[in-house]
C-alpha cells in the first residue's frame, strides 16, 4: 500500500522518475567488480598535499571569512583566477562574466530554470550527457536529438532542428561524455554561425577540455562566437560555457563555474540566491589557494599522463581481444570511450552477464534522449589502474566473443 | 537598450525579481557602519582549531574518499550522528529519514519543487523568513499569512486557512527569524493536530533551536506529531523538519539536513541528484569529525553564552534609550529581535536616516508575504560585540527619539 506521502506526489514521482543508471550501478558496487561504469576521476591524482596545505593556509590566515556566509556570485579572487585563462584567447572576459556553482550539475539545473517551460525543446547530441537529461527532465523538456559521427554532431541536421524553435543547443565539444568524440573545428564554427542566425543560445559543457592526450587544442565555441561578433570589452554573445574543478582538482569539493554574458550571470545569481545562497566559502578559498600560483596547470600534466596510459591500455586490449563486429571510438582525451556492438545485440543484457564475470559498464541507451542506442555502451578508462583495465577489458572482450558468436548464429 | 539576453527572459526577470533586502544591505556594507541588518553568526565563535584539526584528520586518513564523488543522500556516519540527538525524544529516527543538503536554503528550494505548482497556497507566519519566500516565489507560490503574537502563530486563524487547501504550513517554532518569538507548547500541539486533521504537511524550520538563553526547551513539532500517531520503528508523520550546521558550527561550509518520512527523503534525493549530485563529501566528513565525539554539544554552550550577553546588552540599551511608543520582542534565544515603531512610521525611511548615522537594520516589510509591517524592523544581535551593540543601539535609539517626536507632532 502507498503511504500518504506516496499518494501525495505520485504524479510527480512518475514525471521525475528514478535513475535507471543509478539502479544498475548499484549492482556494480560489489568490491570485487571491475567497474568501467562510473565517471570517477582516479583518486591517485588528487593533489592531497597541496589541498591540505591550502586548507591550513586558508584557516590560519582567513579562517573567519572562510567559515562565514559569502556572496552568491562567488569568491572574487577565484573568479579572477578563472577569468585569467581566457587571456590566451585574447578575448575579454571579466569576473562579472563568471558565476561559481556547486558543481556543473547545478549550472545545468539553473539553466533549465532560466530557459525552460514544460514542453520546450532542447537540441542535444545523440548520445548526450545523462546528468543534463536528468536536470532538464525535471522541467518537462523535450529533446531534438542530432546524430553524431567521429567529428561530433552532424551539423546538416542541426539547421532543420533550429527551425523547430528549441530553447538552446547543448554541446559537449571535447571528448564528449559518453562518446569520447571531439567536435571538429569546422563544425564548431558552423554551429556558432547557425546559433547566431537563428538566435538560439548554445550551452557549451566542457568538463574535460584540459584532459587532451594527443592532437591540438581546438578553440571553444564561446571563443569562436566572441570572434564572430567582435565583442568589445565584455562578452555579449550567444554561448554559455560551463567547466569545473572536478576533473582538474577534485569532485568531492563540488566546485564549478559558468562563463556567460553579464545579464545571464545576473539572472543565474538571482536563481542561486533562492536555491542555496552561495557555494561553500571555504571550498572556494581553498581552490583559489591551490590554483593561484599556477599549480593546476602543472598538475593537469600528471592527470593527462595517467589517463593517457589508461586509455592506451584499454584501446590495446580491445584491439587484441574484442571480436569482429564490435567497434569503438578512439578518444583524444577525457575519461570515456564508446563501444558499439553488432546491431540487434542489447548492451543491457550484456551487462547482466558481464556482472557475473565481475566487470561492468553503462549501457548506452541511457544516454539517448529519444530512445535507441540499445547496442552501445559507455566505458570509463580514468578510474581503474592499467592492470585492472587490462583484466577487465579482457574479461569483457572474452564475454563479447561468446555473445557475438551466438548473436551471429541466431541472425 | 536591452541586450538580446534581457529580451530573452524579461518576463522571468519580473517574476523572480531582485531582492529588496540585498539592495538595501549593499548600502550597509561600508566598513564604518554598525550593522544589525545581516543574519551572520559571530565569527569569534567559529571553532577554528577543531575545524582545522578535523580537516587534517580527514585528509590524512580518508583523503581519497573526501575528495571523490559520493552518494546523494549524504555521508552515512554524519546522518547517523544527526539521527542520534533524536534519541533523547525516545522516538525512532533512522539515517534513512535524513538527507544532507547544501544549507537549509537548498531544502526550502527542493520542498518548493516537491509540493508547488504555480498559484498554490502556503500557510506562513506573518512575519516570516525572507529566504523561504524567495525560494517559493520562484515556484509561483501564493501565501496565506497568519498573524503572530508573543506566543507565535495565532492558531485560531490557522483552521480557517487550512480550509483553503494550502500545500503546506511553514513554521519557525524557536526564536523565529525575523521576530525572535517562540511558539508555545499548547500551540505546537494544536498545529500538529490541525495539520493531521486536514492532511496538510508542516515544514518545521529550526535553525536556532539549540541557541536558547533562558527558559526550557520545548518539544519540536516533529516529535509531537510522532507521539500523536504512535509511530513504530520509523517516522511516517506529517512534519518535515529542517536544521543546519550554520549556527552551531559555521555557515561557510553550507551544511544542513532534512528529517522526514522515508518517501519524502527518497523524493528529495531524486531532486537533489538532478540539482547538484550531492553536497561536498569533504565538508560532510569534516563536520562529522568535528561533531562525532560530542564537541558541538560543548561548543554550543560557548555560543549561547556569547549571544546571551549580546542580546542582554541590546535589550538594556533599548530599554534605556529607545523612546516611548516603540516596542520590541524579548527573544529567549536565537539571533534576532523585532522592533515595532509607532503606527504610521516607515522603517525603510528610518533606515535611510540611520545609515547616515552609520547604523543599519532590516525594515520589517520585507518579511511580510502579503504586505504590511511598514513600521517594523528586524534587529540582529549575534554579530557585533557588546560594545558595538551598545553604541549602535544608542545611535538608533537617539535617532528614533527625534523621529518619534516629529511623527507625534505630525499626527
Amino acid at each position: 500500500m502507498q503511504t500518504p506521502w506516496e499518494y501525495r506526489y505520485a504524479h510527480r514521482m512518475q514525471k521525475m522518475g528514478s535513475s535507471v543508471i543509478r539502479e544498475l550501478l548499484k549492482l556494480t558496487e560489489q568490491p570485487d567488480i571491475i567497474s568501467f561504469g562510473g565517471g570517477l576521476p582516479a583518486p591517485e591524482v588528487f593533489p592531497l598535499k597541496e589541498f591540505k596545505d591550502a586548507c591550513n593556509y586558508v584557516l590560519d590566515n582567513f579562517g573567519a571569512q572562510a567559515l562565514q556566509y559569502s556572496t552568491t556570485e562567488g569568491y572574487r579572487p577565484l573568479r579572477e583566477l578563472i577569468a585569467r585563462p581566457t587571456v590566451r584567447y585574447s578575448f575579454n572576459m571579466k569576473p562579472d562574466n563568471i558565476l561559481i556553482t556547486s558543481g556543473s550539475q547545478q549550472a545545468l539545473d539553473f539553466l533549465g530554470r532560466v530557459f525552460l517551460n514544460r514542453g520546450d525543446y532542447i537540441v542535444v547530441e545523440s548520445p548526450t550527457y545523462l546528468g543534463a537529461l536528468q536536470a532538464w527532465n525535471a522541467y518537462g523538456a523535450q529533446y531534438i536529438s542530432i546524430p553524431m559521427d567521429e567529428n561530433g554532431m552532424i551539423v546538416d541536421e542541426l539547421e532543420k532542428a533550429l527551425r523547430i524553435g528549441p530553447k538552446f543547443i547543448y554541446v559537449l565539444p571535447n571528448f564528449q561524455n559518453p562518446s569520447g568524440v571531439t567536435l571538429s573545428l569546422e563544425r564548431r564554427q558552423r554551429i556558432v554561425e547557425l546559433a547566431d542566425k537563428y538566435g538560439v543560445p548554445i550551452i557549451e559543457d566542457d568538463p574535460y577540455g584540459q584532459l587532451r592526450y594527443e592532437g591540438k587544442d581546438l578553440p571553444s565555441l564561446i571563443y569562436l562566437d566572441s570572434q564572430l561578433r567582435g565583442d568589445g570589452d565584455s562578452y555579449t554573445g550567444n554561448v554559455i560555457y560551463l567547466s569545473t574543478f572536478s576533473k582538474i582538482l577534485a569532485p568531492g569539493i563540488r566546485l564549478a563555474w559558468v562563463i556567460a554574458p553579464e545579464p545571464v550571470i545576473k539572472k543565474l545569481v538571482h536563481i542561486k540566491q533562492a536555491a542555496d545562497l552561495h557555494t561553500a566559502s571555504f571550498n572556494q578559498m581553498v581552490a583559489y589557494e591551490v590554483g593561484k600560483a599556477g599549480f593546476l596547470d602543472e598538475h593537469v600534466k600528471v592527470i593527462r599522463a595517467t589517463y593517457k596510459e589508461r586509455r592506451d591500455v584499454m584501446l590495446e586490449t580491445m584491439e587484441e581481444i574484442w571480436p569482429a563486429g564490435t567497434s569503438w571510438t578512439k578518444p583524444q582525451g577525457g575519461m570515456f570511450l564508446w563501444g558499439i556492438l553488432p546491431t540487434g545485440m542489447d548492451a543491457a543484457e550484456v551487462l547482466k552477464q558481464a556482472i557475473e564475470k565481475k566487470v561492468a559498464f553503462v549501457p548506452g541507451f541511457a544516454f539517448h534522449a529519444n530512445g535507441g542506442g540499445g547496442n552501445t555502451m559507455r566505458i570509463n578508462f580514468s578510474y581503474s589502474s592499467p592492470e585492472v583495465i587490462r583484466e577487465g577489458s579482457t574479461r569483457l572482450g572474452m564475454l563479447l566473443r561468446e555473445l557475438v558468436k551466438s548473436n551471429g548464429n541466431r541472425n
